[in-house]
Formats: structure tokens, sequence, C-alpha cells
């Protein structure tokens, strides 16, 4: 059976199963989401109003045996950044829809009083279902609370109150095969959900497979890849520590963004390492390795207990470590995973969020390095949509207007994460340029400029940057569109036999002929596909700059600026 | 002697004096700070950085004997809305700067630590002194210190509160002769000023005049200026009721908008109306007529006293009241004056300020009419900088992000005033392309729309609403570049002695030869200069546009929407 389109109308509060447009057929993951969202929202709309749609996805080969390709893609008007957006995430949801055939869910319109609702996906379709009980909580109330209704085998999409109070750093959450939590996380995409009053999806389990065009040469393939992925030296110091093994590489490199951007080393990065996450870990009976979807072969996630053993957090990355970690001065792995536990339960982006605290910190609101304090704001303000719960919630930018600070690591409002550009230039040519604001997922320069995969290039010079921002970001955007994680890049770069494998299978899957120049072809149309929606809504080559303080204020230790001009910056996107 | 640049740099804690550069010599007003603005301010920079200026110019015949001259410009980036920006209001400075020869004040820079200034312009220049015991303090303060330290003849141009904790809508406070307070109130440039850490510019009395080339036909020229000015019938009801005198004529006109713009009329309309106020600042012995600046022959300001015949507030201008008073659903004058004296303490723009008010209202924030809370929130949070303070102080928009409400009234972030586009378009016009966010002042279609002067034109047709609009525009960018007050327009318009009259007094103070058509050009000039600018920091077609909301809901009582479209709004800059 062909995969359909199920379109959700909270106006009227109607649902029905269409079939795939010819022209949307090729397209999965990002691109799809992109290509909806760019047919069907005007640019110009208020993405918290009525006109903006929520649109989800699985990619391309999600629901398929392949390795590491059970990632799920959202799309909408961002309200963090008024430009397009897509945000990913792993989690069991993409497996499950795609294998009910479901090639896309579009949410559309919105409820006219105060009630909220649920969505439940089955195999005949999806039912608008009213939610009383879960309103005002957590995402790990709505977890329980779906297992005790339906068992705890079922996908899960949901917010939390941040999404409910529409809070632009509000995010999406996607439970995994053990119940933690995912994250679609940044762009506020979860505040879209709030607006059309859902306050979660529920996905039946199903024993149902997605149709495999050429089921020999898909093992085939599928065996190719997943040799490259696990034998690659990066995937596997990812499985042991994890996303945080980049702190100390991050640190020597001067690139570690510490005390609001004020400096590139913090002098508790030992406390925070990935290394010593590790330890801990091992110490107090957790798991170093974990993976957040099944047939993932790095299982870069983990699980972290509290000092009593007990479970505390899980899929503790570098970033949220990094935000919260030197951003704010905080040299505490427990505090960082007590608040990365309260986030996900909120359901804010930790990046944002974290970054805003040290916004907040420059502000004088709270000191630099007081965990217990962040904890605190969390809990008692942002959970409770307190005035300044809801000024941190809206992310960095709102707590730089709020409190008149100027210093805000922002690109199209969006908080820049965890590589300071003046020391490491490829990904300030993606903070700067990428379609979503700033975002280091969009065209991950840090493999050639800090870890030499993809060859290597001077990360304090500015030669070569903008070439190798922009094949990042079109391969990220066609890897996006397959369901796949990121984390593949690091093999697809190094071992030739990786991204051939990839090709193959979506050809097996879907009996086609793509070529790897189709796959390149893929995702330049798909930026500028996002590019154009984003010129349309008013945004210029003005918006493609990083902020003033880096121009002038030079960083420790190479004591460096930003020193790529606007009109370097702009030949991004002469493709 | 010849007028000079004075020029303050808050970084070194530096002036000079400078000689005026030809080609800003026939600039004063609005012209010279925007065409000062534009030469020196980098248009992307932070309008809180230490690269935004504050130009301070009085107009081209402050200082003479010109009726309605007394008017002052500020100008720079707007912290508020992202564009260039000239505020300009009455009181004393601008008359006392002209006349102890000063073209234009430029202040840069920024000091390093947390210390406070204060400026004294004296006949020798400027003097940078610290200041300790008025930081924290409102605007009366400041005004009772400096009377105490230097007497009560200087003239002040200050900030409150607001503008010292850099709030998006602090705005600039200038004394008028009786000590009371203007305001050059929208744009949020009392925060450039808390930036440059300058509480308070105390400029010295002087007994010099400014120099005349031909005082014979300039006292001619005025005396048929003045004549227009006192026979106009819209000058005399200003006279009588004040600007207030509106209120019942836009509720009449179903334009008067309301419950944060959900209906044209307000109930409570009678409570509020300039026919009202009279009678109680008449019963309670204060002054139904006031001159803001001596020389003014209009006298539309007003004392207003409690009930207790004590001074309550002044300059009670209509689209303060209406903001409070019907956007706020609160219909009680003393209510809406307290909060007027309020905000004019802390130094914020009453505007602003009360739509942010009628949003957090819709946001769940205070009750609609509930005008006792808004004092307590003027008093406890703006001014104490709270967090629930810093959010309303930073503007409607503002509001709006932080409480996730999408009906919010605003044009590039800054709250659209006291009359619906749908009901009136061709001030919808204005708000759209204006080139400094929704300003009714900027091209005030009312007196054609509603009030028959210039012509008439139908509010609810959109037919020649853009050329009314441009033509105003136009006019009005001239007439803030001479320092007359706008309401000359009324006049202007309507008595065909009056603009030739103004032409021929400049012509008299300089020695030269304008014609109507060289203001015409000026005014186009002037516009262009400040269209420029906002392109160049990023600005589009798409920023000039009303919000959604006015598409999509019809206004009681017409029951009619926004329905100019963006390409006929695009042909206004077709000049």
């Amino acid at each position: 059976m062909a995969d359909k389109i199920y379109r959700v109308n909270m106006t009227d509060l109607s649902t029905s199963i269409e079939d795939v447009p010819a022209d949307w057929m090729g397209h999965g993951g990002r691109g799809l989401t992109s290509t909806i969202v760019a047919a069907e929202v005007e640019p110009t709309c208020h993405p918290l109003g009525k006109n903006n749609k929520l649109v989800i996805a699985p990619g391309l080969l999600s629901g398929t045996t392949a390795a590491n390709s059970g990632r799920i893609s959202f799309g909408a008007k961002s309200p963090l950044t008024g430009t397009i957006k897509e945000a990913n995430s792993g989690g069991t949801a993409a497996q499950m829809l795609a294998k009910l055939g479901c090639k896309a869910i579009i949410i559309e319109g919105m409820p006219e009083g105060d009630g909220w609702y649920n969505l439940h996906f089955t195999a005949d379709g999806i039912t608008i279902n009213e939610e009383t009980e879960l309103i005002g909580k957590g995402n790990f109330a709505v977890v329980d609370a779906v297992a005790a209704r339906l068992g705890d085998k079922h996908g899960i999409i949901s917010i939390g109150q941040a999404g409910e109070m529409k809070m632009l750093a509000a995010n999406l959450s996607i439970k995994d095969p053990d119940s933690h939590l995912r994250s679609g996380g940044r762009g506020g995409l979860g505040a879209v959900m709030g607006t059309k009053h859902i306050k979660f999806i529920a996905i039946d389990p199903t024993e149902a497979k997605v149709e495999i065009a050429d089921k020999d040469a898909f093992l085939a393939a599928n065996r190719v890849f997943t040799k490259a992925l696990v034998d690659n030296p990066i995937s596997q110091a990812l499985g042991q520590y994890g996303t945080n093994v980049l702190v100390n590489i991050v640190n020597e490199a001067g690139g570690l963004p510490t005390r609001n951007f004020t400096s590139g080393q913090f002098d508790g990065h030992e406390e925070i390492s990935g290394e010593t996450m590790y330890d801990i870990i091992v110490e107090r009976e957790g798991k170093p390795k974990h993976n957040c979807h099944k047939g993932c072969v790095i299982q870069c996630s983990q699980i972290y207990n509290d000092i009593n053993k007990g479970y505390k957090t899980s899929g503790f990355e570098y970033e949220s470590i990094w935000a919260m970690g030197a951003d704010c001065c905080v040299d505490n792995l427990d505090q960082i995973a007590e608040a990365d536990q309260l986030m996900d339960d909120i359901g804010i982006d930790t990046i944002e969020t974290s970054v805003a605290m040290g916004v907040a910190m420059e502000g004088g609101v709270l000191e630099f390095g007081d965990g217990a304090e962040v904890c605190r704001i969390l809990k008692d303000e942002v959970a409770a949509g307190s005035p300044l719960g809801r000024i941190i919630g809206c992310g960095a930018g709102s707590v730089g207007r709020a409190f008149g600070v100027t210093r805000v690591p922002v690109v199209k409002n969006q908080a820049i994460p965890a590589y300071d550009p003046r020391a490491i230039k490829g990904i300030g040519i993606t903070y700067a340029t990428s379609t979503q604001g700033a975002d280091h997922t969009m065209g991950y320069t840090i493999a050639t400029n800090l870890l030499g995969v993809g060859g290597s290039l001077d990360p304090l010079s500015k030669e070569g940057q903008v070439e190798l921002s922009r094949n990042l970001q079109i391969a990220t955007a066609a890897i996006d569109s397959t369901g796949m994680c990121l984390f593949i890049a690091f093999a697809a770069l190094d071992d030739a036999t990786c991204l051939p494998a990839l090709v193959d299978m979506l050809n097996a899957r879907f009996g086609i002929g793509l070529t790897a120049d189709d796959v390149t072809n893929l995702g330049m149309s798909i930026l500028k596909t996002e590019h154009e929606f984003n010129l349309a809504a008013g945004f210029t080559n003005k918006d493609d700059r990083l902020p003033e303080f880096f121009d002038e204020e030079p960083i420790a230790p190479h004591n460096v600026v930003w020193d790529i001009s606007g009109e370097e910056i702009d030949t991004f996107w002469n493709f």
C-alpha cells in the first residue's frame, strides 16, 4: 500500500487521508517538511497563528532495517526565528509512522476554544480526542499516562508546559525505546504544537513492515553501510563518551564559549568532560552506551544516574552540557544533569534555554556558576510560566532585550551553540547562513575544522570556510531527508564505501536509480526551497550575519575576532 | 557666530566643538538628525551598543520668535524598531540650544564602567560630570534636583528608570516652561541615552538671540503665519479640549481601537472624552490651555488636577488617553491621569506601554479595565525593573512574545496608536510605510480622513490613501525639520497664506531663497535617506505590512478588514 499524507484540521477537528502528490513523492524527512511548509504556509504569517502548520515526516529510509535510520523530522515556520524550520530527532516515532504507511502528518488550523486534545495514530488513521488530565504537566507525566492508557510500546510525540504556554524555545519530545525522551529541540516547534492545542500524539506499535523493492540489494547495501559506521573511529568515540567527548577537544582548540562567550576556554572543563562523565556513569552503574532508536549502531546516548544510582537523565549531549556548563560557568555535572532533566520535562530546548541563562547571568539576574539557581528558575519560574520564566523560555534574544544585554549570541534570534565562531571559522559560516538560525547541525564544519574528518581545514583561517560550510549544508539537507542520523556523516566523509551504500539503499527501497549527484542535487534544492521561503518572509543577507560583538571582542586564548566579511559570507549562496 | 556641532564622546569622556559640514548646513531638526545618523551610524549595529549615536537637534527656526517653533528632535537607530528614528518634542530645550548656537549635539561611544554622568551645556561648551544622586530616580526628581543645583530656568533633557534600564519603550523627557514634562516618546531613544550612562542634560538659560538675516521680512512673515494658526478652527478646538477632542470624533467614526483592537468603539468613550476632561479641569481649577514651549499660539497642552485640585499631569494627550482608556477598557480619567503621570516619571512611552498593557490583558496578566492594577504594575514592576516590568517596558511586541498573544498591534515592533487602520485606511498606509514603525505623527491622514482638512477622503475606501499618506509624510518630514509643531499642518493644509509665510521665515532667517518646491524636495529627500538606512539595516517591503489579524478580523461597527494589498502599499515609494 502506498504511503499517505495524514491531514489534521484543528479548526474543525477533522482528519483526512490523502494520496501523496507526485512532486512530494521523492521527498522524506526534512526535504518533505520543508517542501510542504513552503507549499502550504504563507511565509509572512504569524508563526503562532492559525495559518502556520506543523508537519511531521519520517525519513525516506525510516522503518527499514537500515542502520541509524530512525530520525523523524518536524517542520513549520519557526516562532523563534521567523524562518522556515526543520528539527529532527531519534526515538521510536519515525519507524512506527513509516511502518504504518505515513509519509507525513500535516497539522493545520487552530481550535476556537480553550480545550486541549491528543491525537491517536492507528492503522486506520488519526483520531482527535479531548485531553484534560495531562494539561499543565511535563513530558514524563505524558509518557507515564500514555503507558497506563495504551501500554508502553506506543510512540509518543509530546509537549511540556513550555509548548502549552507557547514559549519560543519550546521543543517537541519524542519517546525512545526505553521510555526516555529525545527532542526535536530547536526553533520553538513545541510552541506551534501548543497553538494547535495538541498535548501529545500517540502512535500505535505495529508489526507491519515498509515495502522494499529489492530486498537482497537492500540487505547487501545495509551490510556495507553498517560496517562503515561501526569501523569509523569517531563513531566509536561517540559510543564510548557520547557527544560530550567534545568538551576537551573544543576547549583545547580554544573554541569552547565560556561565561557568555567571553572566553574560548573553561577552567572547569575537566569536571564536565565526556571522560569524567564516563567515569561517573560507570561508577553509578548507568549506561555509557544507549541507543535512541532501534538499529542505531553508534549509540551516542547514555543513561546518567544520580549519586544514589537512580536514573537522572539520558541523551545528555555535548551542546547541552556546554551551554549549562562552560557558558554558564557551572562545573558540576550533577547540576547540569538535573537541569537537563528539568528542561526535558518542561519541554524546552536545552541549548536555547541554557544560553538564555548565560545572558541572564550577564544581565545580573543570577550569578555565573549558580547551577542551583538555574534549576530553581527552571522549576519555579519557567515551568510555572512566571514573567521571568517566560523571558527565559523565549530564549537568549528575549533575555537580551528584557535586560538590556548586548552580548547576545544569536543569529536570526536563535542561540549560537557550543563552538565559538571566532576560533572555529567554518561553523560561523554555518551559523550565519543556515536557513534556520544558528544551528551547528546544519553544516557541522567541526568535523573538518577540528576532527580531521573529510580532510582538515585550519579553524583560525578564513580560507575555504564558506565552501566547507556550503558542501556540508548541502550534504546535511540530503541526509536529513533520509531519516539517517547526522552522525553517519563522519563515515560518509572518510569511508568511500559509505555514501554509495546509502544511495544503494534508497534505490533498493524505492526501486529507483539515484546517483550520488542526485543526492547532492536534492540537498541543494532543499536549501534553495528553504532560502526562498525566508526571502519571501522578509529576510535578507543582512540577517546572514553574526552579532556585532564577535567582530569587536577578541576571544582568548587565540585573541581572534570574527573576520569574514558580509560580502564573503554572501558568496555562500553562489550555487 | 555660526552654529556649531557639539560632539560628546562617552568612551573617553571628551567633548569637542566642530564646524557644521556644508551638506548638513541646510538641515535642522529631523532632517539633521536623520542625515547625521545615516552618515555616522552603521545601519546593522546593535542599537544599544557603543556604535549607536544619539543626535539632538533644534529645528531650523527654533530659538526665533516664529510661532510654534520650539520643537527639538532626537535621532538614533531605534532599539525598539531597529529602524532609523526621530522623535521630537516641545519644552524649552530647543530654543535654548538654538540661542546658544547649537546646530546639533552628537553623543557617541559608551563608558566602560558602571559610572553615570550628566552633561551641562553652557555658552562655552559641554561639560561631562559624574552623577550619583539621581541614579534610579524618576524624571520629576531630576527636574527638582537640577532646580536646586542650578536654578529652575535651565532646560533639561532626562531619562527615568526605564531609560537607565534600557527598556525598549524608554523615552526622553524634556522640561517645559512650567517645569512639567514633555516627551520624545517613541522608539526607545531613552534607552540609547541610558546606554551612554547620561542621566540628564542641563542647558543654561541665555539672553542670546539667534541671528536673523532679514529681521523685517521675518517679523512680517511671522505675523501672517501666526494669524493663520490662530484663525484655524482645528487650532482653536485643540486649544479648548487638547488633542483629546478626538476621542468622540474617532469613536463616532468607528476607528477607536478598543479592548486590544477588537472593536472600533468604546462604550466608555464619554467618560474619557476631551469634553469631559475639559469640565473636570475647569471644575478642579486646572488649566484647559497651556503651552509646552514659549511662542506656542495653539496651546493644546493642559494642567489636569486631581480631585483635591492638586497638580496631577499635563500634556495629557489623546493617544495616551486612548491607549490606557479604550484600548485597555479603563473608563476612569483619574486612573488614566495617574498612569500618565507615572509613565512620565518613569520615562516610558505612554502609547507603547499602554498598548503593551492591552496585550497583557489579552494574555491574562491582568483584567481589561483594571486601571488600578495598571498603576500598580507601573509603580511596583516597571519602575522597579521586575521581570514583568521589563516585559511591559519593552513594549507591545515584547508582551506578545512573552505571553504567546498573536493579536499584537505593532508595525516594525512599534505599537499602533489610537486610530484603527481597518476603519481609517489612510493611517494604515502611514503605519505600514513609515520609516519608523507605526506612528500616526509621520503622516497624519486623520486630518483628511476624518477632519476634512486638506480636502476629504472617505476613510473606509482604499482609493487615494497611498497618495494621501505619501504627501503628508513628505510634508511632515519637512515640517519636522523646521522646529515647528506638527499642528501647524492644519492651517498649512487649509490656509493659502500659511505655508508661504513659513517659507518666507526660513528665507529671512538664513538669507536664502527657498521655494515651496524646495521644501517638498527636502521632505522627499529626508524620507529617502531614512528609507535607505532601513534597507541597509535589512528591512524590506515585507516589513511594510500591518499584522495579519487586521486582514482577518473585521472590526465593529463597520465590520471592515484591512484590504489594501502589499503591492498597493509598495507603490508608496514611487517618488
